[in-house]
């Protein structure tokens, strides 16, 4: 009965977000789901890349909590639209939550939609947007065993983004046991090793993001 | 309809929660569900408090793991009897899953049975193990705003440790946003400040629990 139900569910979740990326191909935008555990740096890693790349493209945010609004007033300060969901205890977004919060936006004035979601490694997994591209960001304080523990989310993911890498020396992380796993996870997808603090390895990532964005305006 | 389902499987767990909890003060177990992010340090915290408590008490852990056995092995190597559940995609663990779980311990043997459970601050809020306590860890690198995003799984712990501690100068986290966010939303709940990597805290940490395994056991 769970089994059918959870079924069910994901069909109806599918279809809304075929309807999520038509909407968002018909307004030339690139949409990307940008996941990770609680406090990986999924905020600080927008406001470290928009400055890079809003010369080229313009970005708006749907940012998912369960609870507040705190992000969303980060992203608000810099100017970039920005629309909160709340979704009152659900552990990740759904098709629908974006396609509702899709609307509180103008499509038309941006070219790149990121869709924050919750905080959260196992959800997160099995849920389409309508998104585009997914990247996952793992920072170096959550350790490099996080790709052999929560596989699903590394395989399904375009990018990964290895945040905090200024705390290496202060930990045992290893970035080539992270390499490792991602060939044999996802050997297709990219993966950045930064830091939102110092700057390291921004613009690299932010280069990847515009590249994407131009490939699907051209498609 | 899915409200319903939600609710008849809450209900069905809370009825194996309470057996699990029974078998539990049969055994003279107290038991500790210990929940917190992807990387907070669960593991490495049971490696650094084992070594204070066993003087005085046995522990057994259970692991809960979506994939993989790392974990259990850790506990393995410490010469602890550990059980692992793969929860094969599921992003918590359930009494079910324990009950099982916990039929291959020798419970009489031990007097402390932490469930280790998958990482994840938001779903494991909403299921009872059969637990007495419950103690969520949040590191330093997580960010001290995790209160006001995920409120549920701070209200309903018995102590939170704050691991990692040594990462602060590295970092603009405040204990004092935690201690204040913790006043509100769990005022009984002990914070603990500890680093497993320095052995910083560990021993008031580990006082705690040999304190509550004290009263468990005498009640």
């Amino acid at each position: 009965m769970k089994i059918v139900a959870a079924k069910k569910i994901l069909k109806a979740n599918d279809q809304l977000a075929a309807e999520n990326r038509a909407r968002f191909d018909a307004a030339g935008v690139l949409a990307c789901n940008l996941v990770g555990s609680p406090g990986c740096g999924k905020t600080t890693l927008l406001e470290a890349v928009f400055p890079h790349i809003r010369p080229h493209c313009a970005p708006g945010v749907i940012e998912g909590d369960i609870a507040g609004s705190l992000d969303a007033q980060r992203i608000e300060r810099l100017g970039v639209p920005v629309v909160q969901i709340n979704t009152d205890g659900a552990c990740h977004l759904d098709a629908a939550m974006v396609g509702a919060a899709a609307a509180g936006l103008d499509l038309n004035a941006i070219d790149l939609l990121v869709i924050e979601n919750v905080g959260n490694l196992v959800c997160t997994a099995g849920f389409d947007l309508g998104e585009h591209v997914r990247v996952l960001v793992l920072s170096v304080a959550e350790g490099h065993d996080k790709p052999l523990k929560y596989p699903a989310i590394f395989q399904g993911s375009h990018a990964l983004v290895v945040s905090k890498m200024d705390l290496v020396p202060h930990t045992d992380f290893s970035i080539e046991e992270v390499r490792a796993a991602m060939r044999r996870l996802a050997p297709e997808a990219r993966v950045f090793e930064l830091s939102a603090r110092t700057g390291q390895g921004i613009e690299p990532f932010a280069q990847w993001l515009l590249e994407k964005r131009q490939a699907h305006g051209a498609a």
